[in-house]
């Protein structure tokens, strides 16, 4: 995978020990911190999405790795760059959908806005870590469990109706185009767990999570297929089960927490061993990180 | 000025009192916060930048809005989206090219890589407003004295120059393509002026900060000409007025400050009216707001 080649390049350059975590830990300033970016035609395709929802979407994918650090979302910068065609109405309407992602707790303090071919969003994200206890996925404990916040596989089974034209199930296409950063459950987590513990969200998949945080945090992850919830809508697919495990943009969290927290849908335990081990009702399949990584969908093979 | 419009319809629909100067003041978290981006084409052009050019440049764009707010330059985060033929080497200079610029107190902390057509770099930079005091471009007071960094126009020159394929001379291109920004300056004021005061980049030019200040501050800013410091090489152009006045992308700071601080160069005087007047050896010339913004580069225009 390139874009992991370039990371590691850039990792081993800057030699920062913030570079790691989808969020930055700045502890001197009580802070977390992200920027995550959008590009037309890569992440996204106006064929299908629209100036509202690409907000929202912008906004959310952000607010969800600042919710995975357990950090409480507080304020956005917003750096937009748009090809001359783009109207006062498309900039009114996209702001609006940031605006109402941001609800009204969060704020959009400032950004840019200039030209360009295509259209690029940039946003950066801050969460503000008092009374937090911050996740990181490299803290995945021996005996907890593994426990996720909702359904998977919802978002990838919407892209791929949309990507053949068809506008039903309608949930599903929303799934894609409108997820919701799952912010009170990371509070819950960050708010109750007072042991260190991994939480990530799913943008690249639930096995990727699963994946990384096995692998950063030197562990076992091992999953019962039958526990991830979904929506039994996307069976319509042959691959479903695929669409669960590596289907992206569910921002859903996953975190391993202590056995006793009563919070959030189970899905497996935290081993002695390295990788993902997924039971399904018939067979265990072992997972090692190239295997996962070469089921993730790849912006840069596209 | 279609850029202004949209800003406008950004301001009028978030309604945030953050929105306005380059920089957004959080004083809750005790930083200021900055957010631009760098499009391929639009902002620059890869026949004569290098990539270590490119990463130090976009850094330098970023802290100097930092510095301009007063702030000490304390983090970054460093979204970078690149086409499929960008290399290993080039993702080494160009992070090469950031690191030098943040030099050794200043740390790149977190971002992204993606996949794009073009090149498009997207910075956010964190600084930290402890012991200083900050700036607004709102805060000109009558009574003070306008005061610059240093020299104006040399940027603008330089991209002339590199726009006809022109080598010479060399400090002119450098100014265009390695221009550095004046974090002692912007800590000298925030640490020594203990009153209100405006402080702006010259990222958009000289008469653009100038104009901004005057309008946002409700006051006229009275400049003498003669006193702006240029490179006498900047000369060999028939326009080189227009260099020093229009011209962007130098990143020196403008501010304005008690009469009593000895420190900058003087450039003229902070007056009861609005808009900027400009004295020449043989003339005066009013601008009002609309008057500069019809000079000002526009990305949006091109």
């Amino acid at each position: 995978m390139k874009e992991k080649e370039f990371i590691n390049i850039i990792k081993d350059l800057l030699n920062s020990k913030y570079i790691g975590d989808d969020c930055a830990y700045l502890k001197d300033l009580g802070i977390t911190i992200t920027h995550d970016s959008l590009v037309e035609d890569i992440h996204f395709k106006m064929d299908y999405i629209t100036p509202y929802q690409l907000g929202y979407k912008s906004v959310m994918v952000n607010l969800s790795d600042i919710a995975a650090s357990g950090a409480q979302p507080a304020y956005l910068t917003v750096s937009l760059s748009i090809p001359s065609d783009i109207t006062k109405e498309w900039i009114k309407e996209f702001y609006e959908g940031c605006k109402i992602a941001c609800a009204n707790n969060i704020e959009i303090v400032g950004g840019d806005i200039t030209g360009s071919d295509k259209i690029y969003i940039s946003i950066c994200a801050i969460g503000k870590t008092k009374e937090r206890n911050i996740s990181s996925r490299k803290n995945a404990q021996i005996g907890q469990k593994v426990i996720v916040s909702g359904i998977h596989g919802s978002s990838a089974a919407g892209l791929k109706l949309l990507s053949k034209n068809q506008n039903e199930p309608h949930k599903l296409l929303k799934s894609h185009l409108e997820p919701k950063a799952q912010i009170e459950f990371g509070e819950y987590i960050a708010k109750n767990v007072n042991v260190q513990y991994a939480m990530m969200d799913t943008s690249d998949g639930l096995a990727e999570a699963l994946s990384t945080i096995a692998n950063e945090s030197n562990v076992l992850l091992e999953i019962d297929f039958d526990k991830i919830p979904h929506d039994e809508e996307i069976e319509i697919f042959k691959n479903w089960q695929d669409l669960v495990l590596f289907g992206g943009e569910d921002y859903q969290l996953v975190a391993t927490v202590p056995e006793e927290l009563n919070f959030g849908t189970k899905i497996g335990q935290v081993k002695t061993g390295l990788g993902v081990d997924i039971k399904y009702s018939d067979k265990k399949i072992h997972y090692t990180k190239s295997d996962i990584d070469k089921n993730i969908f790849n912006h840069f093979n596209q």
